[in-house]
């Protein structure tokens, strides 16, 4: 997508450079706010929660922040208290140079596990960087997130006169846990702390956090947003409008981009008894492997949703025979398998996008999620990342 | 593995056919027990479990059977009422031509789901079977019941003198919970029901329940045992280890013939404050789909086992600066991921069993599961196993 200066909001600047963490691609970002700027962020709930993550989570107490530092294809996770040290070096460092103050920088990496940084190329590659930060490149920004992604994933909203851009990273070790990959939402709409928060959580929850790519949870989730105020006050049922078609529209993104996916699978569960069953049973199809081989091979296996759905062990209340299995319109489930049936379901699992459509039928609460199917790439990507 | 006729219990007689229920190879599997013995049944707790799995679960109430249908290449499962009547039916047919009574025989099925029997193909091939019971031929019996399974698998022990005999099938859809796929065991030893039932649950808990294929649950999984007492009281303790290590040796088949696998992987987490929460991390770490590639791979990426550990949502009083996490004996966290590590790393991942072992230093508990590594052979299997 190609962004206009007219959809960049005002009073922000970025820096993009290689600092060789892992070859020669961007692998490092910086984005700067003029200005203090009202800020919220939802973080991995992993038990080894990278540095970056616990860092970031602390600097954010105040709800203020005035950068983002990003750093891809090293997450700095088990590192111990190396990894801490490193991490604040940068920040320090960042901090000297750009003038911001430290504990208003927050940080984020993607990469491999267990690894330190090249801390010596760091310190090289950032000298300097203070002077070359540059009017804001949402698109470059986006592309220096990057780990095994193909594509780099941005959106835009305007909301009255304010802008908002969104940028996400992630294709694999997503089953995001109140959070979710790497994503910054950025606007210069003015938005005092606690509306923000009763906003973006929300809106993460129902977008980012109903992907899953392969039920693995990244130790480096983090979503993040910056509001820093200069082009004044917003409709909040509009700016709220704005950021969930923002992070749908990056959630999308994600999951079509997944490590060797070949189709979006979307799940929509209804008639459930509340929300969290509706996507329990959505999430059970969504992940399973079964499931995603079989929309890959487009195999009218339909079978394997009801086996999907058998395993939710919390589904006790639900009865089968009231179950409604369908894809797109194609009721499979009651009673509806027949010859010209699958047929039909073969070529609706042929096309890019799938929906699972599938009905409890004994309350009103629904649940919508995505992933994508489980190709050989899949496999391939992931049997040689370290090397 | 030959069987040799010392090595077969008394008093069970097999009939093995192909009923052309998908494909020419042997589909049905008859064993019968010249008189009623003592069973016990473990059966999937999924929600939509097969016809063959509640009649089953009803024959055995009362802890009593004399013989076990077993047909392969259709599940039976999801096909409503009518599903239910033509599994009622088989047994008609074979309790009719064999004289067992209908209460006493067991049934199981496996394969695709939601397709009804070829109900006269069935009607044919079982006309007569009475007079076509012969000595029981459990190498036969254990190929019968495959379906996408590239070997047999069975194993045998003496205890006193009986003999116990044990055969599973199951290759994908396997994350057992409370059962496990079809397996089945055969004895000539006199245990009163009580006693079996104390000693079955326990040992498929150990053995199968701890194996992990796809977390995908079956909705057929089915274990019985019979036991027809011919050989009269063996020793308790003895008939556990037997049973424990038949069970064991079986699991290992299944995980090394898995779907696609190349590699068993065997995780073993110590030191846990309880056995739930060992099992729980062990799960975790066997069952993630970024630790199955890497092994796959042999890509020294050990980093992932942190990360499967990390998404344990339940195990947050683990603390990670406490965790040791070793392939084999090489240590890799804390501290210890090097060079020359990470190239012992890569040689121990190029085994055909990888063996991962987490300290947790919190308390006195273990746990042992089983699974295998992910490779495109899983997806091409799995993306056109219907059609």
């Amino acid at each position: 997508m190609q962004l206009t200066a007219s959809s960049i909001p005002q009073g922000f600047s970025t820096f993009v450079t290689n600092l060789g963490i892992r070859d020669t691609r961007e692998d490092f970002l910086f984005v700067k706010s003029d200005v203090e700027s009202v800020a919220d962020g939802v973080f991995t709930q992993s038990l080894f929660a990278g540095s970056s993550v616990t860092i970031s989570r602390e600097n954010l107490k105040d709800s203020k922040a005035q950068g983002i530092i990003v750093i891809s294809k090293n997450a700095n996770v088990a590192n111990g208290v190396v990894g801490k040290t490193d991490a604040e070096e940068i920040i320090q460092i960042v901090s000297t140079e750009t003038g911001v103050p430290a504990n208003n920088i927050l940080i984020a990496s993607t990469g491999v596990i267990g690894r330190r940084y090249p801390m010596e190329k760091i310190r090289a590659g950032l000298s300097g960087i203070g002077k070359k930060l540059a009017s804001a490149d949402f698109h470059l920004a986006s592309r220096a997130i990057m780990t095994t992604d193909n594509t780099p994933k941005l959106a835009t909203r305007q909301v009255g006169n304010a802008k908002l851009v969104g940028i996400a990273k992630g294709v694999g070790m997503i089953e995001p846990n109140m959070a979710t990959l790497l994503t910054f939402f950025f606007t210069d709409a003015a938005i005092p702390p606690d509306v923000l928060r009763s906003i973006f959580r929300p809106t993460i929850d129902k977008t980012f956090n109903c992907l899953s790519v392969d039920t693995d949870t990244s130790t480096s989730d983090t979503a993040i947003i910056l509001a820093n105020g200069l082009a004044g006050e917003v409709q909040e049922h509009e700016f709220t409008r704005a950021l969930y078609e923002i992070a749908h529209e990056l959630t999308l993104m994600v999951a079509r981009d997944a490590e060797g996916a070949t189709k979006v699978i979307e799940v929509m569960v209804d008639s459930a008894s509340n929300y969290a069953q509706a996507r329990r049973v959505a999430k059970a199809i969504v992940n399973s492997p079964l499931v995603k081989t079989a929309v890959y091979g487009a195999d009218p296996n339909w079978g394997r949703v009801a086996m999907a759905m058998g395993k939710c062990e919390s589904a006790r209340e639900i009865n089968p025979d009231n179950v409604v299995i369908r894809f797109d319109d194609i009721q499979l489930y009651p009673n509806s398998s027949n010859e010209e049936n699958l047929e039909q379901l073969r070529q609706v699992m042929s096309k890019d996008k799938v929906n699972i459509h599938v009905s409890l039928n004994i309350g009103e609460a629904s649940a919508t999620v995505w992933g994508c199917d489980l190709s050989e790439g899949y496999v391939d990507t992931n049997s040689k990342y370290s090397t």
